[in-house]
C-alpha cells in the first residue's frame, strides 16, 4: 500500500501526552514539521502547552482535533498506548503514520499488528528523563545526545523507518534499531532493575540515617520516585524479564555477602575489582553524555 | 591538660592525603588558618598542590614536614588513618589537634584511645563525593552544603569540638554530631550499601544491554567507580553494619520479587507507593542540595 510522501517537515504531528517525554517531544519537533498538535487529558498542562505556544492546536480527546493528522506519537504509559491503538481506526479515516515512545515495546508492538494497514507503524524509545516528571519539567533538549531505540514490525514501511529516523535526528538523539524482545530484555537490565533496587534501598533505610544523606544515597534511590503511573505499566508489560533480572541481581549481591560474611576479603575485592572494571566496559560502549542526570 | 588556645585562623593545619577529599580541604581552609601543609605519598599530587599553591609547604611523609602541626587532619583511607595514628607520638612533640574525615568512625575513634593524652582527638565525616576521585578533582566548594558528621572521643575537649566545628563552617558544610556507632550504622544503610547495590546492579547489566544505557543506570551505577582503596577499608571496618544492611535491602527486595512473580499488583503498587512516600520523607529530612551529584 502507498503511503503519502510528505516529509517530516511537510507533516502535522500530533503529540498524545504532554508530560515530561511528550511535552520534551512537542518542543523539540516545534519548527521540524508543518504543525505540532497536542492532546492531553490533564487540561491544566494542556492550556500551558497552548499558552507556551509549543502545540499550534490542543485536544483533550483524540477526537478533539480538528487538523488532520499525519504522523501520532503515543508519550503516555504504555497500557494507555495499548488501549488507545485500538480505538485509532474510529477516530482517523486514511493513511497515518502512528509512533510510540512507550517504555516497554512487546506489548506495544502486538497492540500495532491489530490495526488495519493504512496504519504505519513504528515503535521507540528515549532512553532519558529527570527525577521528576510534567510538563514543566519538559525542554526541548531533553533528547539531546541520548539513546533512541526505534522498533520495527513487520509491516513498518521504509517510508516510516525514515521518518522515524529523521524525527529522532532532528531531537539531537542517537537512533538504535532494536527487536522488540531485545529492548525489553535490555530495558528490565538497565531501567526498571534499577528501578526496584532503588525502592528497595529507600525501604532499607532507618529514618535516623536520614541525617547523613549524601550524594551517593540521592543518585542511587532518585529513581524510587518515578511516577507509579509509568513504572506500574512497566511492571506489567514486562514481568517476565524484570523477574530475571532481579534473579540475577539477588545472585550476584548475595554472593558479594557471602564473600563478606566469610570475611573472605581477597575473594570480594577481586569479585568488586571486575566490577568496576566491567562497569567502564559498559558506560564506555554508550555515548550519552551525564547532562540529563537529576 | 591544658592545649593551645590557639584559633583556627592562627594554626598550622596538615592535610594528610590530597585525594579528592584531602585536596579540597586544603584549597577550602586556604586563608582559613595560618599555613596549610600536606602530606601525600603521591609525588605528582604533591606537586601540583605546591604548584597550585594551595598547601604552603608539603612532604611526602609525616617527618619530612619543617613547620610545627597544631591541626593534623587525616584524608586517606581508614587502614591507613588507624595504621598512622599510632605513629604520631614518635614523629610530633608537644601537644596537637588530631582529626580524621574517614569513612567509617568505630575503628578510627579506637585507634585514638592508643594516643597520650597530649593529642585531642576529634573524628568527622564529610557526606559528599563525586564519581572521580583524586587530586585533580578536588575543588574548595566540594563541602559547600554538605553535612559533615563530628564524632567526639570521651578525651575530646571543648576546644577541639569548637575548632572542628568552626572547621566545617569555614568549608560551608553542616555540622552534626553523632556517636561512633551511630555513624556507622547509618553510613552502612546510606553510604555502603549503595555501593554494594551499584556493583550488583553492574554485575546483573548484560554487555548487549549497554546500547540501552541512560541516565537511570548511570545515575543508580555510579558508585561502582568508587576507589577500592577507600571502599575496602570501610568493608573491612564496618562488616557487620553493612552485613545487616545486605540484609534488610534483601528482604526487600525478596518481597518485591514475591509480589511481582505472584502478579500481585496491587500488594506490589501498594509497597511501591509507600516506598515513594517514604523517599520523599528521607530526603527531607536532610538539607544539601543535589549540587554534588556527579
Amino acid at each position: 500500500m502507498m503511503f503519502s510522501a510528505k516529509s517530516l517537515s511537510e507533516m502535522n504531528v500530533c503529540v498524545v501526552g504532554l508530560g515530561l517525554i511528550g511535552g520534551s517531544l512537542a518542543k523539540g519537533l516545534k519548527g521540524h514539521c508543518a504543525r505540532v498538535l497536542g492532546v492531553e487529558i490533564e487540561m491544566e498542562s494542556l492550556l500551558k502547552a497552548q499558552a507556551d505556544g509549543v502545540i499550534d492546536e490542543g485536544g483533550l480527546y483524540l477526537t478533539a482535533l480538528e487538523s488532520s493528522v499525519d504522523l501520532l506519537v503515543f508519550a503516555v504509559p504504555v497500557q494507555t498506548i495499548t488501549a488507545l491503538i485500538p480505538v485509532l481506526p474510529e477516530v482517523f479515516s486514511g493513511e497515518m503514520m502512528v509512533m510510540d515512545v512507550g517504555s516497554t515495546k512487546r506489548a506495544v508492538m502486538d497492540a500495532y499488528e491489530g490495526l488495519p494497514k493504512r496504519f504505519d507503524v513504528l515503535g521507540a524509545h528515549p532512553m532519558c528523563g529527570k527525577a521528576e516528571g510534567g510538563y514543566d519539567q519538559s525542554e526541548a533538549g531533553l533528547f539531546n545526545g541520548a539513546t533512541f531505540a526505534l522498533v520495527r514490525a513487520s509491516r513498518t514501511s521504509e517510508r516510516a523507518a525514515n521518518i522515524g529516523s529523521e524525527l529522532v535526528s532532528v531531537l539531537g538523539a542517537v537512533p538504535i534499531w532494536m527487536m522488540a524482545d531485545e529492548h525489553d530484555r535490555s530495558a528490565a537490565a538497565i531501567s526498571h532493575l534499577p528501578y526496584l533496587v532503588s525502592c528497595a534501598l529507600t525501604a532499607a533505610a532507618p529514618e535516623e540515617a536520614a541525617l547523613l544523606i549524601g550524594s551517593g544515597f540521592r543518585s542511587t534511590s532518585r529513581l524510587a520516585a518515578t511516577p507509579l503511573s509509568m513504572m506500574g505499566d512497566i511492571l506489567i508489560t514486562n514481568r517476565e524479564n524484570i523477574l530475571e533480572s532481579m534473579s540475577q541481581f539477588i545472585a550476584v549481591f548475595q554472593k558479594l555477602k557471602t564473600s563478606l560474611e566469610a570475611e573472605n576479603f581477597s575473594e570480594l575485592f577481586e569479585a568488586l575489582g571486575k566490577i568496576q572494571r566491567s562497569h567502564a566496559n559498559l558506560l564506555s560502549k554508550q555515548g550519552k553524555a551525564d547532562q540529563d542526570e537529576a
